[in-house]
């Protein structure tokens, strides 16, 4: 169970505006790149902010993708989740994220990567 | 565009079955939850994998909510992403976090909290 998330802040976006502002175009850009990077969709859903911007997900096999734009702020939020039960996928979704990057073109960038779904040593309180 | 992003881990869950063996169930569970909390659904997709076991994402106009569940560990893995940027709606996002943690009844728990989306105050390299 064993997974690697993602998480990444693009701050001063200076790529594609479309990609930005339209669901449509964005939706087609992600799940395009997203089966190049050989993760797994089973399913998928976009949304169309008015007069600008997109939020979305992709359901993977693997776990998820989502995405979230503000044109205004030229800021975008993604997360790529990634269980290597089977195998790693760490390097797909690294892959992934480095599209990403390259197709927003951000000035400034936030980025963490978080281990997740290993049974802790010492068990946590769950009251 | 601050925004509060909940992860948690669930090892050991005790809940109901169904929640984590089938999509249709999870998703209806999920739907209602988050409705009830005061977020905006904006979409959801929801897979079933075969025999068992579930993974979806609900969009929200806030950002996302998504969660994967492996019955075979009764491990289940959350995330809520919201953004604060018109209000604060990390208590919605609290709330829903319990909402789940309840139905599940994990033995055992990995939680964190993240926020995101403040420009750093010190440039990082966007190379």
């Amino acid at each position: 169970m064993q997974g690697s998330h993602l998480l990444a802040e693009f701050f001063d976006c200076q790529g594609e505006l479309d990609l930005l502002n339209r669901a449509d175009r964005l939706r087609d850009f992600c799940l395009a790149k997203v089966k190049a990077s050989g993760l797994t969709v089973v399913g998928e859903n976009f949304y169309q902010f008015e007069p600008q911007g997109a939020t979305g997900a992709i359901v993977l096999a693997e776990s998820h993708f989502a995405l979230h734009t503000w044109p205004e702020h030229k800021y975008v939020s993604l997360d790529i989740f990634v269980c290597n039960y089977s195998r790693d996928n760490t390097p797909k979704a690294q892959w992934l994220y480095e599209q990403l990057r390259e197709v927003f073109a951000p000035g400034q960038v936030v980025f963490q990567q978080l281990e997740r779904g290993e049974v802790p040593a010492k068990p946590e309180q769950a009251a």
